[in-house]
């Protein structure tokens, strides 16, 4: 019988796969991967066919539905089928759809979890995304703007809860921020950018939802997550505590 | 000069575990592990003194700043200190108390990331978390009922979200589904109930809100993830498909 297994190949570092995935990957008959797998990650994988499927940002794209008829093609041709995800499979991988068009083939799909950029940005910021007495819930989300969507789809949630992680949003920087402050949040909020989180050339940058535009703009061609609450205060430069005195005081 | 590793275990199985987290268990000198961690996963520790600090629902407690202590003393005398933390350190595992107690002692602090419960119940149930036009947002949450904090610090998150996760919630179901049901979540919205996620006695329960009571009830000693939101609807049974229609129809 054939199987289909989906795993999440982590936030980039190839030692934060896990073993399960690793060993997987080695005994793969065919292997497709997405555009931010790391290179010695997919070099696991000793005799299998090799299929890169990546997606990113428009750049380099094979349509959705030609992956899923690929991966029940090579389900009927093989036995070990790895679909590997950068990340979790199940955050923003578009992973519901590949299981669905392999179920109604009638083939068997398994997943395997994977550590996400928001977790990776986290461990390496050395800050908890969860604090107690300062915060209890965590939202991922990703906005899509102009699309004909209510921004409140992901607004909402980002407002809501005390810790925000905003993954494939820093092209859209502008609206992202005049969103949020236009619906209440406090331009003040702390902020940081996580660029390629795990990697050797990872790089962090500090500030404001009020300066959110400008750190954005100074980001590189790596993936970017966005992390905003009160968890991040102690990090920032003394200028930002400063700053947050200082709308305490126009506040009162 | 020492340092003191911060590494996820992952949520249970011991292959959820990275590569790093297993090469430096493997290197450690001081093992330091809470009550859910796996006996292989500790095993994985050659010649490690191997320290029981867990904490479980109160049953077995070392208190937190007595960790936080006996982390900085054990840095004082070992080269390589490994605290070793069920799921993802950053998550809902008050890792920050051990890391700025760690860096006010002036000791070297790095944070390994871990799959989280969250990520491991969607792989098992082979639902994604997100889902295009469907969910774009995803809150992770814990509850703290009755300790003199308003529910609108978690209710709030939840229902704002397009999926939610509420970690350590099974003990206090009722408390939970009358606050969401209050605050205008609708009785049917699906749930799911994922005790021990990875291991083999991992068990699923589905049903939805107005039922939460009785799902948790049936849980055993296990951890349970408790995961909320649309993304469930197919996998309910067609009992709930037929709920959801009369919902419907009373609302039209």
């Amino acid at each position: 019988m054939a199987k289909v297994w989906l795993v999440g190949a982590g936030p980039g570092a190839p030692d934060l796969l896990t073993l399960r995935a690793a060993r997987l990957i080695e005994r793969a008959d065919v292997l497709f991967y997405d555009a931010l797998v790391h290179p010695d990650t997919i070099a696991l994988a000793r005799h299998a066919e090799k299929i890169p499927v990546g997606k990113r940002c428009g750049r380099h794209s094979t349509a959705q539905t030609f992956i899923n008829k690929r991966l029940v093609d090579a389900a009927s041709r093989h036995e070990l089928v790895v679909r590997l995800k950068g990340g979790d499979p199940m955050l923003f991988g578009r992973a519901q759809e590949e299981i669905d068009a392999l179920a109604r083939a009638g083939i068997e799909v398994e997943v395997v979890p994977g550590i996400t950029a928001a977790l990776a940005a986290s461990a390496s910021l050395g800050v908890s995304l969860t604090r107690r007495a300062l915060s209890r819930s965590v939202t991922f989300v990703t906005p899509r703007i102009g699309e004909n969507e209510p921004s409140s789809n992901w607004v909402r949630p980002v407002l809501a809860a005390d810790t925000a992680v905003i993954y494939m949003g820093a092209g859209q920087a502008d609206a992202i921020s005049s969103a949020l402050i236009e619906n209440g949040m406090r331009p003040s909020t702390p902020v940081a950018l996580v660029e390629s989180a795990s990697l050797p050339e990872e790089s962090h940058r500090f500030g404001t939802l009020a300066g959110l535009v400008a750190l954005a703009a100074s980001t590189g061609a790596g993936p970017v997550v966005i992390v905003l609450g009160e968890v991040l205060r102690e990090q920032l430069a003394p200028s930002l505590a400063t700053l947050g005195q200082t709308e305490k005081k126009m506040a009162a």
